[in-house]
C-alpha cells in the first residue's frame, strides 16, 4: 500500500499546494487506488503523476467543504471521457448525492461506467475479503468524517519444503495443514499444521481524517494504525485560532498520534500562510511531541510497511 | 481591451491546455474584468496571471458542459476567501443558477458579496453607458450561446485650443460645442460645434462564440467585429467529426471570420490531439482562408486596437 498526496493546502490553492485530495494505492491487493477527497483540479494533479482516473475504484468523502469536493464533477466526467467502463463508488456525507447529480444532469454528462454514491453514516461503510472501511464523526462545524481502513490479516506461508521433506505432497492435504489442523501421516504419526505455517502478517491500518479540532474519535480511529493522516492547519501558537475554524494546530495533530499509538504520523491541510522555513519549523513542532511524523508536500508518496 | 486565454483546450484539461476560460479586460472603460467560461482549474490558472478574482465584475457562460463550467464553484468561493466584497454577475443557460446554487449550498459556503445570477435568453443582456452585451443561440445540441460586446462609440476630442484662439473660454459653452451645436461668439459671429471636435472613435466589438457548428447566427454575431473569437476544435479535414460533435473545424471557423467581415480571428478550443507542430498546419488551414488568424495558446493576450 501506498499513499500518494495530490493536495495538501488549505481552503484556496496556492501555487505550491493543491486543496485536498489523497490517493491510496492498494498495490498487491488490488490493481486499483482510492480517493480521499477530491478538491478542485485534482484530475490536473493526476495528469502529473502515474495514477490514472479510470483505475480509481472508490471515493471517499471526508466532508463537503468546497476545497475536498469542487473536484469531483471534473474527475468523474472526464473518467468517462476517456471510457472508464469500471464501476466506481462514492462515499460521502449526506448532500453528496445532490452536488454530484446536480453537477452532472445540468452539464448533460452521461457516464460511461456506473456511478453508486452512498451518503455514509457512522460505522463500518464497506467490508469484503480483502479490507475493511470504517468511519466516525469528528468535529469540524459541518459533517466531517474520519476513514479507517483495515487490510484483513494474511495467512502465513505454508513451509511447504519441510512438509516435502517428510513426504507430504501438495494436494487437499495442505488444506487443512494451511488451516492449522492435524494430519495423520502414511508412517502412523500426526503433524500439526501449526507448525508448518509461518505466523500471520498483520494487516495494515491506514486512518485518514478530514478536517477536525482534536477529538477523542481520533484517537479511536486512529488505535495503532501504521499511518495517521492528519491535518495540521496551524502552527502550535495558533491554537486558539485553529479552535475558532475548527481546525487542528500541528501540536495538537501530534498529541492523537501519540495518544492512539500510531506508528507514523503524516500531516497535510496546512495553510497557505506558511512558507518553506515555516515548514521546517511546524515539523519540529510536531515532532516535539510524536517523532516520527512528516509534512506531506503536492506529490509526496508514502509506502505503507507492515508492522514489524 | 484585451484578452487573455486562461484555457484552450477541448473537453478535457491536458498538459499544456486548460479546460476553457477567457478573460476580457476592460482596462480604460473598467478596472474591472469579464469572465467568459470558466472550465476547472480556471482560478488556478489565474494564480499564475496577473488578474485578480476581486475584480472580476461579470462572468458569462456559453454553454454547460462541464469543461466550461467546473471552475465556477471554486472561483466563487475562493474570491469570498480573499474578502471580495464587490457585486459579481454570472449569465448563464438555464440551469447555471442550480448549479450555482446547489454547490454554494451543500459546501456550505457563504458569500462575501452581492451575487447576482441570470439565466439568459437571447437579445442584449446587458446594456450601461460604456458596453452593449447581446447574445443568440448558436449550433451545439445543448444551448450554447455567442456573446456580441460592443464597446460605445467615444465622442471626439474638443479643439480647445482653436477655441482659446477664437477668444472662447471653458465653460458651459464648451459642452454645446462637444455636442455640435451652433455657438455665436461675442463678436456677432456664428461657430458650428462640429468645426471644433474631432471626429468620433469607434466603440470596439468583441464577439466571444461558445461551443458550436459553423451557422449564420455566428456571422450576425461577428458582423464587423474587431476580434472574433470561435472554437477550432478539429482539423479541416475532420469536418464530419465536428459535425457530428457539433463543433467546427479550423476552415469553417475561418469562413464565418471571412463572412463576417471581422478584423482578427482568434482560435481556441484546441482537441488534444493536436500537438506543437499539428498547431502549425491548423493555422495554415485558417489562414488560407482568413488571413488574419491566431491560434490561442493559454495565457496568450491579445491587444484589441481601435478600427483605423
Amino acid at each position: 500500500m501506498e499513499l500518494t498526496f495530490l493536495g495538501t493546502g488549505a481552503g484556496v490553492p496556492a501555487k505550491t499546494r493543491n486543496v485536498t485530495a489523497i490517493a491510496l494505492q492498494l498495490l498487491d491487493e488490488r490493481s486499483v487506488w482510492w480517493l480521499f477527497d477530491c478538491g478542485e483540479a485534482t484530475q490536473h494533479q493526476l495528469l502529473k503523476s502515474s495514477l490514472k482516473p479510470g483505475k480509481i475504484e472508490k471515493i471517499f468523502i471526508t466532508h463537503l467543504h468546497g476545497d475536498h469536493i469542487f473536484g469531483l464533477p471534473g474527475l468523474l466526467s472526464s473518467r468517462s471521457f476517456q471510457g472508464g467502463d469500471t464501476a466506481l463508488t462514492v462515499y460521502g456525507p449526506k448532500g453528496i448525492r445532490a452536488f454530484i447529480e446536480t453537477s452532472l444532469k445540468v452539464s448533460q454528462t452521461h457516464l460511461s461506467y456506473p456511478l453508486i454514491i452512498e451518503e455514509m453514516q457512522p460505522g463500518v461503510i464497506f467490508e469484503d475479503e480483502q479490507f475493511k472501511v470504517e468511519t466516525a464523526l469528528l468535529s469540524h462545524g459541518i459533517d466531517s468524517y474520519g476513514f479507517r481502513i483495515e487490510e484483513r490479516d494474511k495467512v502465513g506461508k505454508l513451509d511447504v519444503a519441510g512438509l516435502t521433506k517428510l513426504g507430504v505432497k501438495p494436494g487437499p492435504v495442505f488444506k487443512v495443514i494451511k488451516d492449522g489442523g492435524d494430519v495423520t501421516l502414511e508412517d502412523g504419526s500426526v503433524i500439526s499444521g501449526k507448525d508448518f505455517v509461518a505466523p500471520s502478517i498483520k494487516g495494515r491500518i491506514v486512518t485518514i481524517l478530514g478536517d477536525t479540532r482534536p477529538t477523542d474519535t481520533s484517537v479511536k480511529l486512529a488505535q495503532g494504525a501504521n499511518v495517521l493522516v492528519h491535518e495540521a492547519t496551524f502552527e502550535a501558537d495558533k491554537s486558539k485560532m485553529a479552535r475558532a475554524y475548527y481546525h487542528s494546530s500541528t501540536t495538537q495533530a501530534a498529541t492523537i498520534a501519540l495518544k492512539a499509538n500510531v506508528t507514523h504520523l503524516i500531516l497535510t491541510h496546512i495553510s497557505s500562510r506558511y512558507m518553506f522555513d515555516d515548514l521546517k519549523k511546524l515539523a519540529q513542532e510536531a515532532r516535539s511531541v510524536f517523532e516520527n511524523t512528516d509534512i506531506a508536500d503536492d506529490f509526496s508518496t508514502f509506502e505503507i510497511p507492515y508492522q514489524k
